[in-house]
């Protein structure tokens, strides 16, 4: 399959690790479930045995550009599609999308994250592949991840009737799109069998999701059309610059998958994970005997009576008689952490940002 | 009692509050009780409604001379006294006793730490004014500190026949030294009464704890005899450093008070502690409203559902989910350590030491 693409969604700004991660440091730069390369490094080199470098597209802001580019030499600069600021997945999906179309007419795309754990490489590969084929028989094709516990995080897709299988994957009709759901509406879901996590991954034709836009989102589907045209000519930069600011700040989910026709769901696992808080890293990571884990360059971590704890620093941290902590030591901020509260971060990130703390943003 | 001194003894390099305390920053210079000054110049700064700066005395190392005396430019810094290296408290003390005694032979003597925490300033005082009076009739006076728990961390003392009482302090002979008790015998000495803590305070006459010396310690009277002649002259500096390995590494303890004779003891309540771990910091401290303390130039802890915690830092710590957790962030070492653990920040210690790993000693 020869007009295969991907185009990595590099564009977040996630705080979710902080203070590892920051404004300028996103998750997708940070080197944790690997030691030596980046989480976005990994996301591209997974797709190797797959697709030609070549074939890798990636959509960031302008600030991360630079550095994303040179941490990939393999793909070609021109591949890395600026957003001017960022919009949400909606606009940044489509222009990715109209760019991938402009060199392929006839291009399949499969839209990935950049910050995610895959455990099963092999197998996620086998699943794009198969989620190509399904999306060149005309299908907008969602990973749906088979959900290890009753997730109130996520939103979910639920399976309608059967289509093909393909290559062992079973494939099927998607009967919607839910939001995330509430503790009980979660047990509910994992009982039936019936429900996937939508894990943000898509694989769509190009021109069969852009007519989605023209259907659902008709305006912003114009100012998508003009964007279109200018892309190869001078006037690129000025004219995305000039129409960016009026795309509408939506998710792909809400812009178009929601309402879309001919929606499949590919219910897969391949040991997913979205690294969404420092106690999901840790669940990822293999521990010492004690559980502990420990990430950083240069880093010592001197243990007497520690366990279940989770270390990222450069330098010499000693632990004395702790157990299920996370500490997070980075230049100008120290996390210390009960494991189980680590979805609390975000409420110090919500007390810097109005307090207007920028420097530990 | 205008021949009355103060000798402070602060040449300690202890590590107890490592990762903070170090070799070359001992335990006197942080600022830890007090946030704007170090515990050394609080041991001076609360003698002086007692005595005059000029009637202060300090023996301590030659690194840390420079560094001490400036910060109490009102002690002349011909007052500081130098040990070419560390042989323990009996060497210091008797060099110190030396000089004073040099300048007034019939000078009475409180030898202080620099490093101890006193709550009860005035009363801390008032007792050391009556030990000065009582060594004033020849007895070797120790401050015995009312042990407020089972300490196998201490000697002690126990009181004999009762002396005179002076300003409100009853005094008594000593009935002899012990060495740090099991536990079971430390519940003993609670019982009984009769037991006070070794605080490592004295007060005595130079004239007589030197003949102490002499009678106990005769090598090492020889030596210090011919230190003494050097006293004032071009030749000192050569004669200390050339006999001062001579010396016998003793703690003024083993030296000469456990057979010293007339020796006195004054137990009191004075708030005394010797700050020998981070948990007898936390002990010290006054804490908000949910038992936790911070300290560090431009501090900023951040707390969720903190509690008993313990943050020594100079940068942004935040802290959720825990409790009893004594958290020391320094330049190159991060310490974090449950309270009723601090004990084994010597283990560490230990192994750095045996590991030759000079740069976090």
């Amino acid at each position: 399959m020869n007009n295969f693409y991907a185009l990595i969604m590099a564009g977040g700004g996630g705080t979710r690790l902080w203070p590892l991660s920051r404004k300028t440091r996103p998750k997708q730069m940070l080197s944790l479930v690997e030691e030596q390369r980046t989480m976005f490094q990994v996301s591209v080199e997974r797709l190797s045995p797959l697709m030609e470098p070549d074939y890798i597209f990636v959509v960031t802001g302008r600030e991360h550009v630079e550095r994303l580019s040179q941490s990939v030499p393999q793909v070609p600069v021109e591949n890395f599609i600026v957003e001017p600021f960022g919009q949400d997945s909606g606009p940044a999906a489509a222009l990715g999308t109209l760019h991938i179309q402009h060199r392929d007419p006839d291009a399949v795309i499969a839209v990935l994250t950049a910050d995610h754990h895959i455990a099963d490489q092999p197998k996620f590969r086998r699943v794009l592949s198969a989620a190509g084929e399904l999306a060149s028989r005309e299908y907008i094709v969602t990973l749906g991840i088979s959900p290890s516990f009753p997730s109130t995080g996520f939103g979910y897709i639920k399976r309608g009737e059967e289509l093909a299988q393909i290559d062992g994957f079973q494939t099927y009709h998607s009967a919607g799109f839910t939001e995330k759901p509430d503790p009980d509406t979660a047990v509910q879901f994992l009982t039936t069998g019936l429900y996937s996590w939508n894990s943000g991954m898509f694989i769509w034709k190009a021109y069969q999701v852009l007519s989605e836009f023209a259907r659902q989102q008709p305006t912003m589907y114009a100012l998508l059309e003009e964007i279109k045209r200018a892309i190869g000519s001078d006037s690129y930069r000025e004219t995305l610059d000039r129409l960016w600011p009026s795309m509408k700040k939506l998710s792909i989910d809400y812009a178009v998958m929601e309402g879309a026709k001919d929606v499949a769901v590919i219910p897969v696992d391949i040991g997913w994970s979205d690294v969404g808080s420092w106690a999901t890293l840790f669940e990822v990571l293999a521990g010492d005997l004690n559980g502990n884990v420990s990430r950083g360059r240069g880093q010592e971590h001197i243990k007497i009576d520690t366990r279940e704890t989770l270390v990222v620093s450069n330098r010499m941290v000693v632990t004395i008689g702790i157990e299920d902590i996370v500490i997070v030591d980075t230049d100008d901020v120290l996390l210390v952490c009960h494991r189980d509260r680590s979805q609390d971060v975000r409420q110090v990130v919500g007390k810097l940002k109005e307090s207007g703390d920028e420097i530990h943003l």
